[in-house]
């Protein structure tokens, strides 16, 4: 019998510039094991804060672009917004997909469509400052990984096998209401779980059944976490499966080409 | 600490129309506990066959729009569709949003968007049957929560409290490669977890924070089930704060208005 569990690990403090974000989660789950055959799930916001990804609204000079963007926005009756702040957003994007009810979905650098190029306030930070994502998810989720797998070994005195690392944000969606943590981050552990062309328990070939595995684990590991507790890691048993000592080819793989996308 | 758990439940016969579905589900959990503080994640198709929304192709008799979509998914490289089975997913539908790429992504009369209009190739009921969504998966979740109540309470001498029913279909994503579980017919579980203009552990006001709960549960189901044995159901515990005696709005309060949404 599968059975599958999260629980967020508690303990980890306000993440700032600099901070080795793998020790401080190693220092906060004490002697609670961590490794292999487990996923280390990550609330982006902890590990930008850690890379230095924060912008300050004070050095920021808007373009012609964002000034019109925010009166545009605001004449929406949209939520207000900085003009230096949607300058960050314009920064971060590659494409704007929407700007209308006072939204912005953009095409991150990197690929991913979300709202705002995923630039968030930062709540501790202070109010003058934005978090980004990541310059680069998949690459940050090997290198805490790696560290991971040298701080474990250390600790056990042998080469330890280390868990898959998962970085998530939380991101709207067309058609339906409510935001859902997807992973934008991720190594260890297979994206997707291919069964198309496969054979079901009847031994008929399976319907196209192509699932984003790594997504159904950000969301699950945002369902063991409290929003308003100070809880961005959480760890993940029973998937096994899903993992591999490989890193894998990361959350990458989930993006789909735009030239593939039927709505743009 | 929070800890949420997933187990799929097995032994759970092959279900056909005018079965009691909850009754198969008591029968199959045998002594292990059921009721209030869990939910019960139900793959659709089994709630599908139970209420016998099944179309068997042979009596289909395929309009001219049937077979114009079917040519021309044809002509454009994408699966070969029989018209039959194009004409089942026009009656299921309200408003066909793309016919691209050999895929029609749909707007179903419940309001979900999706490919084919929710409907499937059935493995079990044969080559030529095809399942349906439930007609109105918010009531057959309901029914499902009373007729659970009432076999719990049978069972334990004295008026249970029922689960929550969480009905789930795999839809693709815009974006993002890959299926994901959400839920589509849900009761005794908010759908949504409202964190606007609520204030975090720093005292600060939480940016606009709109938590798609039940669909994380969802998706959290289908990642304790494997999909080539027959496991339709998923027992969720840890979800308590998001439970009510009440069945709720069910899964209808997730769907965006069409006149509210940024990409048609």
């Amino acid at each position: 019998v599968t059975r599958l569990s999260a629980r967020a690990v508690g303990g980890i403090p306000e993440v700032s510039a600099g901070d080795d974000l793998a020790a401080l989660i190693v220092a906060a789950l004490g002697e609670e094991p961590l490794g292999e055959g487990q996923v280390l799930a990550i609330a982006h916001k902890a590990v930008s804060k850690a890379e230095g990804a924060v912008v300050a609204l004070a050095g920021v000079h808007p373009g012609a672009r964002a000034r019109e963007l925010a009166a545009r926005i605001a004449a929406e009756g949209g939520q207000q917004k900085d003009p230096r702040a949607v300058q960050v957003v314009l920064d971060e994007s590659a494409e704007i997909l929407r700007s209308e009810r006072g939204v912005l979905i953009c095409r991150t650098r990197h690929g991913f469509v979300c709202a705002n190029a995923g630039v968030d306030a930062s709540n501790s930070a202070g109010p003058d400052a934005l978090v980004l994502l990541p310059r680069d998810p998949d690459a940050s989720a090997r290198k805490i990984r790696e560290r991971l797998r040298t701080l474990l070994s250390g600790r056990r005195g042998e080469e330890a096998a280390a868990p898959a690392v998962l970085i998530s944000d939380s991101f709207g969606r067309t058609w339906r209401y409510g935001q859902l943590d997807v992973v934008i981050g991720l190594a260890g552990m297979q994206p997707l779980d291919d069964w198309r062309g496969r054979l079901d328990a009847h031994g008929l070939e399976l319907q196209a059944t192509w699932l984003a595995v790594a997504d159904a684990a950000a969301a699950t590991a945002d369902l063991a976490r409290a929003k308003d507790s100070r809880e961005p890691v959480v760890v993940i048993d029973g998937l096994e499966r899903y993992l591999s000592t490989e890193d894998g080819p990361g959350a990458a793989a989930l993006l789909r080409a735009p030239a593939e996308d039927l709505f743009r």
